[in-house]
Formats: structure tokens, C-alpha cells, sequence
């Protein structure tokens, strides 16, 4: 069990890990030490030997560890990912910008008075920079208008119907096979471990959760991110949820760890992030007591992704990049420690 | 094992059920068939016979049937379960109330203000009546003086303490113990069954987890209720969530369908309440396809612990009690459907 033939499509290998991680669960509960800590390198197999790879290694093997001083429960074996950028690429924009200027075309006719106002006029033409030119108020203002106005169930369908057919521009592919294999990897390895995996993006939790479980193994629940106002109605007798055109929460920066703290309730033990949207995610997981573990996603790959950091307009890495080796963070440098970055074609 | 000899001490059954559950999980997932729901009724033995208990269980042996029509895989098998009243008791009046008047005696020397000032006149005599005329404006002013102002983890503490020394007026016993042992029964048995169970409450989300997870074996990410803004702050370098005077989100009534789509992002399955604030999410969530559960615990039982509907302050079923036939949701009465109330001292 080298390495997986082809994801998305390599299933069997996924059901076996299933049944072995439940397995292991009961294991560990009967038996005082579990046999799945010892051989952790088989299930990390796109990962090249490192430091990287060893520091998620070890942290992994010290939480598990009965008996020893820094053994984790596992109820407290909670991991917290970023998602854009973190387990899927985010350029050339946040692929939930894309589906809004999808949004926009689509819906276009209905708005003739679009071509001529901005930030639409800009998203109809695809340009980024008139679109960042419209600052934080376009940019909310053409979520809503793209995003809201439905129902929750319709809204779920048109996700989904979306990620069927849309291509990224650069590797035309879907987007949902744009994941990093190694991090899928690093999931089913803390999911085999006894962790419980959550989401923590900026993006839209309903953007998502549509796809999530398919995908990541990661149940809708578990995805903590920027949402906005619903409305309970009942309509001709039946009850709807209504999504108002009102951010109720942007999960974003110090977002991110209140957001940790609405959802899940307990601060969670591990955090992966790539930008400096995740800085105060992975700096209030690692100033908790007990083994901690904090890890950045470093784009330096521009022949199999992309390359960028302190300059990008989208996932911004500056203060992170400084402040990771005082902290204790372990940076991943996807070019030297990912063995491969997409599944196969 | 046809009664739980002593509860909360009764921990070795709860151990033993556990393991049992989590077997039964890889058999699941193993073999086509479960042995578990063959034998259901052992689990609920505090439960007599009759229509409420055997909607209960028809309901449970359908979804969890393989290969029936009926049959709803393991991770859609949510259930959601309102607190006060429907898990513990909540007269004279909500727990937590209790807690916030307790709170405002401790707190009262930094403020003498407080004996002429109302709500908190009336809640240093004791006088509910008073408190309700301060409507719900001097009520959210109550619970924000008396819940905020400190970080998360130092209110976790606060209520901590208070449920290890407070006792309850009429039975002069901790809150915690008066649990209802037949919905302990129907949580453990649900669990066992594949269910992921969940507290949706009108009360603080910080009130309860604390507790819920020794209590009821529901971890704090499980627990969706009302809560206040927290900020997040840096103070001499060490991170902090600060728990602000605002309120952010009721979780009562139309907010609990609305709170279970921020946090749980699907419909559940079967959902039990008690009174007409917990109308709209049995709604919500006996209106979604296939087999579903409505249950209300009806409060007809003035001997063993109180009989309240229609008229109630707290607690108050009015609607509920005049719908559930026609739509189909089971009614629980207390006098009639449980063998016993609360644990054994």
C-alpha cells in the first residue's frame, strides 16, 4: 500500500482505511496499546522524509501514546484545518470567487442594470483587479447577490451543480480533484488515529459542506466557516430555510478561533493552515497546555502549483512565515516534502 | 440487566454499554445484519410498555434495518434533544436562572447599586415575579451581568463550581442528578444505535458543556444552544476568548431549526422536546423525507416530579399538545411511560 493508484477514484483504498480506523478504535479500547502508531509511515506515503513529515509523525505518536504524560483522550484528539490553500489550491482566486463569477453570468439576464454597476460590471468581465477595486463592501455585495435569495436545499443543489461541470482555468480539472493527496493522506492517518478532523475556513460553510464528505471523509458538522442569516419560514405548509443576503459571521483571522469556540466548544489540540487568515487559529491551538502542533502550508511549488506568499493577494503568508520557527510552527515546503501534490488523472 | 442499580454511580454499565456500542458499530460495518435492535427493549427498562416506548423502538429497528427501504446510513442518524425539561428538570424554574440569581448574590458586594435597581432587586429577594416584569429586556441584562465579563475558560469554572455545590429547592439534590433516567436510557440506546445525539437548548451553550459530557455522554461539540459574542484578545501574550455583554444568537423556538443549520448543516432525523419553544424544530425536522420521529415529554407528573402545560411560565406546551395527533408526533407522559424518574440517591 504504496501509494493510491487514483484519487478521487481509488475507493477501495478508503473503505479499507475505514475499516481498519474503526477497527483500531475498538482496539484501542480493549488493549491497552494499539499496534496503528507503530507503522504510521504506510499511511503517508506521497510525503518525503523530513522534518516535516517526522514533526507530524512524532506529534502524533506522543498524543497516542497510552500511558505516556502527554497522552491525548481521544474525545480531545481534535485537528483543525484551514481549507483554501490548506487542502485544496486557491489560485488563480478563492475557487468560491470563481463559482460567484460564474453566479453573475448565469444570472445575468435577470439583471440587466449589472453591465453597467460595479463590482458586477468587473465579475462579468472576469477582471479581479475592478473587483478588488469595489474593497470589502463589492465584495460582500456580490456574495449576496450570487449566494443568497434561496433556499438552503437550493442552494445546496446549486453548489453542487457547479462543481460538477466547473474547470480550474490552469490545470482543467474539477475543482474537487484539486485537493492535496498528501494532506487527504494526513486526514485518514489522524482520522485512523483517533482524531476528530474539522474544517475552520474563511469560506462559506454551505459553499462546503455539499462536498466535504465525499471528498475529505470530513461529515458536514465538522465544517466551521463564514455564513450568513437564516430565516425559518413556512411556506404553503411546508418549512423552508431562507438565506438572507446578511454575513452573520466571517470566520477569518481572530474569526477563526471564536469560531473554534462556537462550534466545537473545546480548544482543539492541532491546526493547519497557509496564509495568515490561520495566525491566530494556529497561534491559540499551540498556546494551549500539552503536546501542541502547529503547521503551515508553504506554495513554493510553481512547476506543480503555484508559488507565493508574502505578496499574494490571495493567501497572504507574511507574519507566518516570520513567526513560525520562534513558535514552534513546522513549515511545509510543498515543493522538498510533497512527494506529489494532485492525484492522477 | 434490567435496572440500573445506582445512577450517576452506576459508571461500570455505562463503561460496559459503551464497549458493547462500539462493537456494535464494526459488526455493523462488518456483517450485513446487527444483532442489536433484535433485543432493543433491555435497553430501556425504565421505560413501560406502551405506545410511546414502541414508537421509539419501531422507529430505531427501521432506519437501522439493512436493505429495508426505510433504512438511513449511520452518519444521517442525527437526533437532537432540547435540555430543560426534556433531559433534566426545569421548575421552579430553569437551572440556569438558578444559577444566574445565585450569581448575582455572590457578585452583589461589587454592587451595592444592585439592591435598589431592578432586575437585580428582585433577583436578590428571590422574587420571580419581579424579574418577569422586568420583561426580556431586564432578563438578557440579568444573564449578561451574571455570565460575562470573564474569559471562556474562567466561565467554564464558574459553572463547574456552582453545579458541585448547588442543590435544587425541592429535591435538595445536585442538578446534574435530576436527569431523567429513562431519557439516559433512550440517549445510550440511540447511541448504540448508530446515532449521533445532540443537545439543541434555548439555554447558555457555556451552561452546558461543561457537564453534558459526563452526563450524557454528548461531547461539547454536540451541544447547540444560545450564546453571547466572545473576542478574541492577546493579553501579556497569552490568547484569551472574552466573553462580551452581547447577546449573538437565542436558540429557542424558529432559532432551533436555524441553530441546527449553523451547526449540524443537515436535517436531523428524530428530534425531542417538551414544550412549545422546541415546536419549530420537531417541525422542521418531521418535515424531511423518509422515516422520522417527533417526541414530546409531556410533564403530568405532580408526585414524582411536577405536572405543568398549558399555563407554565417555564416550560409552557400548548401548541404541541393540541398538534401532536394530527402530525404524528408521540407523546411521552411521564406518569404513565417511565417506571422511574431520576436516579436512586
Amino acid at each position: 500500500m504504496k501509494s493510491i493508484a487514483s484519487y478521487p477514484d481509488g475507493l477501495s483504498r478508503r473503505v479499507v482505511l475505514s475499516t481498519l480506523a474503526a477497527l483500531s478504535v475498538v482496539i484501542g479500547s480493549l488493549a491497552p496499546t494499539t499496534t496503528w502508531a507503530q507503522s504510521p509511515t504506510d499511511l503517508l506515503p506521497s510525503w518525503n522524509d523530513g522534518k516535516a513529515k517526522q514533526s507530524i509523525i512524532n506529534f502524533v505518536t506522543t498524543v497516542t501514546k497510552d500511558g505516556s504524560p502527554d497522552f491525548v483522550p481521544a474525545p480531545e484528539r481534535i485537528a483543525v484545518f484551514d481549507n483554501d490553500g490548506t487542502l485544496w489550491s486557491e489560485l488563480p482566486m478563492y475557487n468560491q470567487l470563481a463559482f460567484a463569477l460564474d453566479r453573475v453570468k448565469a444570472l445575468s439576464n435577470q439583471h440587466p442594470e449589472w453591465k453597467e454597476k460595479q463590482p458586477f460590471k468587473a465579475a462579468l468581465a472576469g477582471d479581479l483587479n475592478g473587483i478588488a477595486a469595489s474593497g470589502l463592501k463589492g465584495m460582500i455585495e456580490l456574495l449576496m447577490a450570487t449566494h443568497t435569495g434561496n433556499t438552503t436545499e437550493e442552494f445546496e443543489q446549486i453548489v453542487s451543480d457547479w462543481l460538477s461541470t466547473a474547470r480550474h482555468p490552469k490545470f482543467n480539472r474539477p475543482y474537487t480533484e484539486l485537493v492535496y493527496i498528501p494532506m487527504i493522506e494526513l486526514l485518514e492517518y489522524l482520522q485512523a488515529n483517533g482524531f476528530k478532523t474539522y474544517i475552520v475556513s474563511g469560506g462559506g460553510v454551505e459553499f462546503m459542506r455539499p462536498w466535504v464528505e465525499g471528498v475529505y471523509e470530513i461529515p458536514p458538522e465538522q465544517v466551521v466557516g463564514s455564513y450568513v442569516k437564516v430565516n425559518y419560514e413556512v411556506r404553503d405548509g411546508k418549512p423552508v430555510l431562507a438565506r438572507l443576503p446578511e454575513v452573520n459571521f466571517i470566520d477569518d483571522k481572530a474569526g477563526k478561533p471564536v469560531g473554534i469556540h462556537y462550534h466545537i466548544g473545546r480548544r482543539p489540540i492541532a491546526a493547519f493552515g497557509n496564509s495568515d487568515g490561520d495566525f491566530e487559529m494556529l497561534e491559540w491551538v499551540t498556546a494551549g497546555e500539552g503536546p501542541r502542533l502547529g503547521v503551515i502550508v508553504h506554495h513554493d511549488d510553481a512547476i506543480r502549483e503555484f508559488a507565493y506568499d508574502r505578496q499574494s493577494h490571495f493567501g497572504k503568508l507574511d507574519r507566518g512565515l516570520d513567526e513560525a520557527p520562534k513558535r514552534g510552527w513546522t513549515l511545509i515546503s510543498m515543493k522538498k516534502d510533497w512527494r506529489r501534490v494532485f492525484g492522477s488523472q
